[in-house]
């Protein structure tokens, strides 16, 4: 039966979209304390200039391909002053963001393996010649160093060029309407390019860096989708893939891989694996598909069931030291309540699917759980004096937890909207990290009624990334500290990421009514 | 007329015949004063051991494969511990010789361009996987450094391999009779192994660096092929390549590109497009192939035509500070003594080929030419006090004039003979520098009967080298200079070279009698 599902998942593996897209100017980085990250791009000279240059050893440029890409780059090659020979060896650096073409790759002393930066060294043999790099890179600056020829003859660049790839037709994305003012029509170009550039074979977390399928991204992935895309195929091709390669023990993994050969990876997390339940209930809700929903519904029973045993005798779900569940990318965070309320949202979503499907006895024990759940978290995890929902034995009480119980619904909207006021009033210490949980702040400040304080933070934060100089939304960003890494270096950061796409779900879904 | 000698030419290209080679043990380079060049290759382990070794981030291993090769590397990598999560980023390094694996690259300064130093970076998306670079190497050792994984998971070579290149097919090469001494056999077959590595598509100079058609290369690949691999389209092919592709002038060029197109280069060698005239007689002596003679002919025809116009009034070969003639290797060589001689040596071989053709006026005016040049000879470089050929302004005695003088047969055996004699007794200072000069001294004691010297000659130098772990004989080779180099770097000197290879012609044609 996994058999199967992977079976049908690679049925639907999409044709890629090609397109190519040349550079548009020569730059340089300029260190610039006022800039993002230190660095201003400035414009050295026009493309024009690049075709009739001649280069030697020592000679570089860094071209501006205009805005954020996914593809294989071609450039052709040719000797002038004298014929070429010997090899002409070139160093290339791909950067989506200045700081991977200013500062040395030499340097990174980051947690993540240093191959995930983007430099080559190639040779080439025969001149003139054009030549396609075997692998596709993410990027919207690329530096070129001439390291040889250094001597009878130099290399010309008649010609230079990127084939982007991705799955995503921009011809099904539906204009905004005019009234949409300026800087919401800009986050959400900027948020439809983050997911476009994203949706390869499958929806990937980060083109540049992971290039895998993550449960966690693609429901929010799947979200904005349904709303520029709309890609229904895609989707279920992802579905099929978690649902075909379950860990032993029936769990959805955190994440799959798509080559050589679709294979799960071991990282279990217990919120991914019950998002396999609303991300089949998104799905299903936009979809109609039937088929799927009937086929796949034994895997969302499944994970409710596994997630279900990690309750305790109160009916909390017990904590751990380990990264068992995700949430947020925060050193100090408490996963407890956010694992709770995370339950507690995906069990009502199972609820409706096995309505849907006119299941009596699954309806019935998912509604008792709701409540005995739900319950257990007002009983063990609500602080009445604090009026907020406390995590861990140390009663940590963080914006996350509250931010997933209000989505979980377990208070009223009332309630809900009061807690959301209270948690900017006080402004408590654990903060949200990442755009995966300014997701979730602005979700549940829109469902408990606080809809201008929902556009506020998103310009607040999306909107700063765009003044910033995002051209496509990133995985990091704390307006507080530019730098930030949960990798150790920004330059492994990745600037095209998933789970920041999701502005233009908000503005699609919640703000073009006038 | 140029257009269908090169389409002449293409029409011979040969098909490459392919052979998958293994390495054969792990080993390391040692310094050691004894060794040649400072480097000893020491056995460091078992092929067995690589298969289920795990490296990671600062790991490296040098593979043996056994002898020299040309061909494209394969391997299959795959990680252990847990599955990679990241791409993996080796170092490769290529060498012909222990020095290419022992010292660094990033210091050269040598004066040819570093891209031919063999050595790449490369990232490995998937794994497991299994990859076969896109260039060709030459090469014995190939150093392997592993660059990432640094962290979660470690990669093995469970399989590595080279595919290797040549149009020789070696089961045409005849057995040498048993009586043949072992020092010969060796020397035999190390030429034999030249002679296969630079048969590719055309006769390559050095299957390392240049990688090209020199036509000085090419007659003596000529010869030693008649009489092993025997090849006859490969130099028919090359002779249709040097007429198709010559210079503006006429002049058959010193060598030519084959890609992307058949090219010429713009290098005009007086001594090499001479030898046009003598490669050309060489292969109709073999071949009898009288169509391509007098295909050819003309074209060796406007090459007399063009080298004689270059004599003084007296029959003297102009001389010239610049590169004019090749000769040798040698920054002290006055080359007019030996541009005379070849002269006179290519012009006897011209008339062969007119008698053959039976062309009256061509005959006798070759014939006028040839007693004019030799007088002029002996009237103006024969030094009669000194018993020597002297050359240029400053009357330099070198050998390579009296080596060339006597292949030319300027004066009878006798003489010769006794040159060849007083040369060794004198010892002159400006000596044979490269094995293509060597190649000549030993040409010229024989023909002027001093086949026992010419054979010690021969064990002194290629011997040595033997001695000193060539695998294939080399570009360049001064016994008491090891490091010696014309490129101020022996990394760059090629260690498989055309020109060393003609241990076997003298072997298989003067050596095999008992």
């Amino acid at each position: 039966m996994s058999l199967s599902f992977v079976e049908m998942a690679e049925s639907l593996k999409p044709e890629l979209i090609e397109k190519k897209v040349y550079p548009t100017r020569l730059v340089e980085m300029k260190a610039d304390t006022e800039a993002f990250q230190g660095w201003a791009v400035q414009e050295s000279g026009s493309i024009e200039s690049l075709r009739t240059e001649a280069f030697s050893k020592g000679d570089s440029m860094i071209l501006d391909f205009g805005d954020h890409h996914v593809g294989r780059l071609t450039l052709s090659l040719q000797s002038v002053d004298a014929r070429a020979d010997s090899p002409v060896r070139l160093k290339f650096i791909f950067g989506e963001m200045p700081c991977e073409i200013a500062e040395s790759f030499d340097d990174y002393e980051g947690w993540l393996d240093r191959s995930w930066l983007q430099d080559e060294i190639v040779n080439f043999d025969v001149l003139p010649g054009t030549y396609t790099l075997p692998r596709r890179y993410t990027f919207r600056y690329l530096k070129i160093e001439v390291i040889s020829p250094a001597r009878k003859f130099k290399v010309e660049f008649p010609d230079i060029y990127v084939t982007t790839e991705t799955s995503a037709d921009v011809s099904q994305v539906p204009a905004l309407p005019d009234h949409v003012p300026e800087q919401l029509r800009e986050m959400d170009r900027i948020a439809v390019k983050t997911l476009q550039d994203c949706m390869q074979t499958v929806f990937e977390d980060g083109p540049k860096r992971d290039r895998r399928l993550w449960i966690g991204d693609l429901r929010l992935q799947a979200l904005a989708n349904y709303y520029t895309f709309n890609n229904h195929e895609l989707v279920r091709r992802c579905l099929y893939l978690f649902a075909g390669l379950r860990l032993e023990g029936g769990q959805v993994g955190a994440c799959v891989y798509e080559k050589p050969e679709p294979a799960g990876d071991d990282i279990y997390l217990y919120d991914y694996s019950l998002f396999f339940v609303s991300t089949l209930y998104d799905y299903y809700s936009v979809s109609e598909d039937r088929e799927t929903l009937v086929r796949l519904w034994p895997v969302a029973l499944e994970q409710i069931e596994i997630s279900l045993r990690r309750l305790d005798e109160r009916g909390i779900v017990k904590d751990d030291p380990s990264w068992y569940c995700f949430t947020d990318w925060h050193e100090k965070l408490n996963k407890q309540a956010s694992a709770q309320a995370i339950l507690i949202y995906c069990l009502k979503r199972g609820l409706a699917l096995a309505v849907e499907l006119e299941l009596e006895t699954e309806t019935v024990a998912i509604r008792d759980h709701i409540e005995r759940v739900s319950d257990a978290a007002l009983a063990h995890l609500w602080d009445q004096r604090q009026g907020y929902f406390v995590s861990g034995t140390e009663r940590q009480v963080s914006w996350a937890s509250q931010v997933w119980m209000a989505l979980a619904e377990v208070m009223d909207t009332q309630a809900n909207g009061a807690l959301m006021d209270r948690l900017f009033d006080d402004n408590l210490e654990v903060r949200p990290m990442t755009p995966y949980m300014y997701h979730h702040l602005i979700e549940a400040l829109i469902s408990s009624g606080r809809k201008d304080k929902a556009l506020e933070q998103m310009k607040a934060y999306w909107g700063q990334m765009a003044s910033d100089g995002a051209d496509t939304f990133w995985e990091v960003y704390n307006p507080e500290d530019k730098k930030n890494s949960p990798y150790g270096s920004n330059l492994i950061n990745s600037y095209c990421h998933a789970w920041s796409c999701t502005p233009t779900y908000f503005i699609r879904k919640y703000f073009l009514q006038t």
